[in-house]
């Protein structure tokens, strides 16, 4: 594995017990365990986690449960039993951080609403994530990843401006929103070292996704003003998309600025177009937008990939190739850099995945274990947290408590 | 403004030096600002961050610096003056934090390299956010979020199915990013109530974008699969797209689970759908997907927009208009939850923008103040952190360091 198993990362000693499912949950706990934490997922009884079903699954483990679980602990509970809520509150008990993104009602229906947590274990800090918060007349609505961008408008900044608006590539909501709920979680950290208590730390989906939205909605409100989708094309600047060249490959540059343009110009032995009238300035450029972008695409489409990018580069021009996953998987600086690592799970095999964001010189993350198999460490967990035995937890899990 | 003035963050007292500019660094800093951090934005003397040029404006204000610097007070440095950078450091012995995004060496040729900060000042933590990380062999290679998006894959994920890989429509490689250095800075405050001492953060764009690709690395090493675009259409279940409605607008509707297919085949009075053989199971959908869409599409485009989404919301089926940013300021729901909301400024009078993505209920983070004018408070903050008086900061104006 990555680090040395004496290394301990900046949370290291903290409890965190993580109910959470899909991705805004686990991602956050999954923070908190590459940082050190000892995270415990608490799944359902029998099949755990949704996402443990998701294809595409490699000896009978989803990849989708496994990128966003590692560095966590199993155990499983029962969670309908009000036998097993009982041994939830006696782990919460334990917990330093509680995290969980079921719809809002669910814990409080379990007894486990913030002010019996609070009573409970006054230093607890439980981070709560949702669709549109926990209060509010939408409070129960379903929400998720997509619902938001639609919802927000970010899916309409996104897409070919004469297509329609377009859901971006990845949960790009589902990552803010994990890691605003692990920035709060943190932030109360701080503050319990000056009150001694920990607080209820409350995201959501539609709240982080507003945040995303760059200058739209000043720009809506004060200027009338609508932002909406430009495909690949600069928002502010021209030329600037993504172009295909000879080989296949797409290339995205960026050279619109009034800097920028004279470098373009010279890197395709054009420099007549800088005494055009149509591209003289940015805001000509602008207006004759079609005529300049086709020149270049025209251009690109005359060379390879890898040369384009080679020749703009030199000259300052800001570009790259467009990488495949393929490309990604391929390319050995990945690994080098570790943004790319590779993690050993008990029955998926070694598996590839990302590598560790955050990067800290003096007690760094880590990535001490892949993700738990379902229920694996619950009589582990139980013993530490609970002093309970192995006979104990064989009655529990007789009784379909575990 | 949003929060009583007597209302401190879980930040609250700490101090952060922010000498950042465009979104990675910036958001950051405001994060840490909105939770309570005294946060101190240094810029060049003169123009300042370039993103205060940038368009649109509002009584001379940039709205796109405005959405990234509230709750942020501003100082002036000349800092390619040696004595600047004196002051600098005197300031930088004085703070909690300090944040940077220039080009990796950039700090080192001012005098202020992680190893000469840290010998100044044991306790402060240093995040530094860049394209590559601060080594390696691309370390120095300009990079910004579209780069990022390109180079990782991520860019190579958006877009329809038959067209360009396409940039999300908002910078989410440099929000991530913004927000996993948060997380490191607060999580090595953390470590400093156990060690006493700072650590550096070192988080990058490549880094976080690579985090973001949910099962595309293992799926592709481990199994041939290449993950790309898929326009709107949900990568696993059918069927599940964008759909144009009679009035115009754009329906996200998700119903293509099997547990998910007879209900919108019954809202849709197409119940004989059911018992088409090429309908019957997932399996079958996905590979008769062309014809089920349309089939949905043709439905949706018999109806209004938002007649379809309550339609589909009262048979439980995931569904949502696709709103326009219009759509989002003048719905006074946002505005109710506060993920609108109001700021002052003093030039660019009252804005809207997004809220606090993070709720906390004892020490919640708050909107105390809007984006400084430039160099606004120099004398205040050099006052505090530095004792000086008027008249030194008068000199250090005149000889041009301020």
């Amino acid at each position: 594995m990555h680090a040395p198993s004496n290394n301990a990362g900046p949370l290291a000693g903290l409890r965190v017990l993580d109910l959470s499912r899909f991705i805004a949950g686990p991602h956050c706990a999954m923070q908190l365990g590459d940082l050190g934490a000892d995270v415990v997922k608490v799944e359902r009884t029998g099949t755990g986690d949704d996402t443990r079903a998701f294809e595409p699954q490699v000896n009978g483990e989803s990849l989708y449960f496994l990128v966003f679980n590692r560095n966590k602990r199993g155990i499983t509970l029962n969670l309908r039993d009000p036998r097993a809520q009982d041994i939830l509150r006696r782990l919460i008990a334990q917990a330093d951080v509680l995290i969980e993104n079921f719809r809002p009602g669910t814990m409080e229906k379990m007894g486990c609403g913030w002010d019996e947590l609070h009573a409970l274990n006054p230093r607890l800090i439980m981070a709560r994530i949702s669709g549109y918060g926990q209060l509010g007349p939408l409070a129960t609505e379903p929400c998720f990843d997509a619902i938001a961008q639609a919802a927000t408008g970010l899916m309409e900044l996104t897409g070919p401006a004469d297509g329609p608006p377009t859901v971006a590539g990845t949960f790009v909501v589902d990552y803010c929103t994990a890691l605003y709920a692990a920035i709060g979680v943190t932030a109360a950290l701080e503050q319990r070292h000056r009150s001694g208590v920990g607080q209820l730390v409350d995201v959501s989906l539609v709240g982080s996704a507003m945040s995303l939205l760059v200058t739209a909605i000043p720009a809506q409100a004060m200027l009338g003003q609508a932002t909406s989708r430009v495909g690949n094309r600069d928002r502010f600047t021209a030329p600037g998309d993504v172009y295909r060249a000879r080989d296949g490959k797409w290339v995205f540059l960026l050279s619109g600025s009034d800097a920028l343009f004279p470098r373009i110009a010279s890197v395709m032995e054009r420099n007549d177009l800088l005494s055009d009238p149509r591209f003289s300035t940015l805001k000509d450029r602008m207006v004759n937008r079609a005529a300049i972008e086709s020149i270049v695409a025209a251009w690109v489409a005359q060379h390879d990939g890898d040369e384009i990018v080679s020749r703009a580069r030199a000259a300052e021009i800001p570009g790259a190739v467009v990488s495949t996953i393929g490309d990604v998987v391929r390319n050995p600086h990945w690994r080098e850099a570790e943004h790319i690592v590779t993690v050993k799970h008990r029955t998926a095999g070694e598996y590839p995945m990302h590598g560790l964001p955050i990067r800290m010189s003096d007690t760094p993350a880590s990535i001490r274990d892949a993700s738990p198999t379902l229920g694996e460490h619950t009589e582990e967990v139980f013993r530490e947290w609970l002093g309970m035995g192995p006979e104990q937890v064989a009655t529990l899990r007789s009784e379909g408590i575990l």
